[in-house]
């Protein structure tokens, strides 16, 4: 670790604008990267820490693991297509996957709050182990705490995920480059609007439902046709917007969209469009987004295409040398703005 | 996983007598064990966790990983002798040293409340950071999630490790054997009574201050001295008792306890004393028991009392081939009593 004197730590500035933690600091957004810069990093400072992956990738003997982390809040714990248990699995599934690794095994602490329905807690866990099985994953330790009632929110869940590097795949979000092409692998902001309508119970013209799902498959499909992959990252908290935005500060690219090419769902519009949000920065836990070299662009839109979980996959930007760590996007009219990361969130407790 | 229906899950009939998570179930007692074996250990078999040590333990190419998970949800978040940060770091490099392994990777999820002050976040995150470096272990991946004011508590947190288990080493909880000697590595008791002390506002004769500390420095000395090592535990929530009831239950062998042998605090003892508490139920974070073969057992005690954190080690009690699965305990007196597993907790929330 760095040589750094915690004894005189003290807040840096910017955190002193917020002297206490507000919702926005767990929202993905800039205050969540305040935190990470100012709070976080000095304290911790290492290199496997510093690289700011979904994981984490440490060396043993000859194997190279990706290490990830993810505590879940959502709200409510069952949301139209999961529900908290679903969600805890994948996120971390997919946090693991994102460095192109073969998630292998999962931990699991419960902090549940006293008074939960035990059947609640069993439908959780019910869930947890389906979603653990079909994602091929063992979930090998575990650990359960509970707090006062009233204190939680009936559970909350932690998972922590292992997975196994194959040989010559290094795929990091500081790898983007100049002239790489933008997917997605299909429609975005079905989780984030799910959550949002079943909790504030919001009716719209057709259902919502959430895209939670395990997206190891779809990424060793991915790697089968092509080891050329630089950057995947699934767009969960902060959505799309966030993603693209670390990735362009990590690469110190530019990215530029193309906004008509990006697959939404006409409910998720519509619904957007009532509530005044922009899909962009809504979560997703089911989608991810691959940068690749333009050489292969087209091969890994077809694998993507062909997978179950990948059939909207679409290409929708580019990586360029201009304006870089800023993410701009082409309107439908022809014009260009720029997608800020945003300051906190526009929805909380969505994971 | 085994081939489990989860779809006809339903609560089996010893969890039907409490139908809602009550504190006791975050006990590590009785409650605690029947959520694991009729809830979590259906639902999530496989050998890993079927283990049930305080680690799992991995095989990737030549290297036994151990890997562990903890959530913390002490209250208060200060008190004497540590904090929640520094319990977050010892509790899992304890449990990841309890199978003879050298801890190395830390990964953190935290939980926050809406409102928390920074700086108390700022001196927690220091804490943890202190307490990593001196542990010699680096924190590579990090989560944080902010719930709304007036629920959590002010902050929690997760943590999962990785260490690495030397050739030649196997320590696991079925491991005791009749003739085994039973070593712990100090007085017990102080971290449960420092928390209880700091919450409820109780003022002993002399300051009670917690033992937090990690102990895998210990284990290193004692594993240079011999690898002939058949069980290492800390016995953190429900104390020496509980651990050595799962113990026992683990390897199907009886343990009998010496109670005069057993360091305590007399600060710790007369304040459980005053409040009707026995010790040997009281949660510890800077102590492990070591249960070795007779014939190394004076080698691994005075290597235990020349470490720092084990000046007050001492032989407390043996293995047997009788009563199979059961604490006793041979009292001042010359009796023996019978200390079975607790159903809940003496003290909630103390780690």
């Amino acid at each position: 670790m760095s040589e750094i004197t915690f004894d005189g730590w003290t807040c840096p500035l910017p955190l002193r604008d917020y002297p206490t933690i507000v919702m926005g600091h767990g929202g993905g957004g800039k205050l969540s990267a305040e935190l990470i810069q100012h709070l976080f990093l000095p304290a911790f400072a290492n290199d496997a820490l510093t690289n700011l992956g979904d994981s984490a990738v440490i060396q043993f003997e000859g194997a190279r693991l990706a290490v990830s982390t993810d505590s879940f809040v959502v709200r409510p714990l069952f949301f139209p297509g999961g529900d908290i248990g679903k969600l805890a699995v994948h996120g971390t599934v997919n946090d693991v996957a994102m460095s192109g690794a073969k998630p292998v095994y999962l931990t699991c602490g419960f902090i549940i709050e006293e008074g939960l329905p035990l059947d609640t807690l069993g439908r959780i866990v019910d869930s947890m182990a389906t979603a653990a099985r079909e994602a091929g994953v063992q979930l090998i330790a575990g650990d359960t705490k509970v707090v006062d009632k009233g204190h939680g929110d009936g559970v909350y869940i932690n998972t922590s995920g292992i997975g196994v590097i194959p040989p010559g795949v290094t795929i990091a979000p500081n790898r983007a480059q100049a002239g790489d092409v933008v997917l997605i692998s299909g429609t975005i902001g079905d989780h984030g609007m799910a959550v949002m309508s079943e909790r504030e119970g919001l009716q719209f013209e057709s259902d919502i439902v959430s895209d939670t799902a395990a997206l190891n498959g779809l990424v060793t499909d991915i790697l089968a046709a092509t080891h050329d992959v630089h950057v995947l990252r699934d767009p969960t908290r902060g959505g799309v917007a966030s993603a693209l935005n670390e990735i362009a500060r990590a690469s110190q690219v530019g990215v530029v969209l193309d906004e008509r090419t990006i697959p939404v769902n006409p409910s998720v519009q519509s619904a957007c469009d009532m509530l005044g949000m922009d899909p962009l920065f809504v979560a997703n836990e089911g989608k991810l987004l691959a940068i690749v070299p333009e050489t292969v662009a087209e091969t890994v839109l077809a694998v993507m295409r062909r997978h179950r979980l990948g059939k909207d996959s679409a290409i929708i930007g580019r990586i360029t040398s201009d304006h870089p760590g800023i993410l701009v996007a082409r309107t439908g009219i022809g014009g260009t703005r720029v997608i800020p990361l945003q300051i906190g969130e526009q929805l909380p407790r969505i994971c």
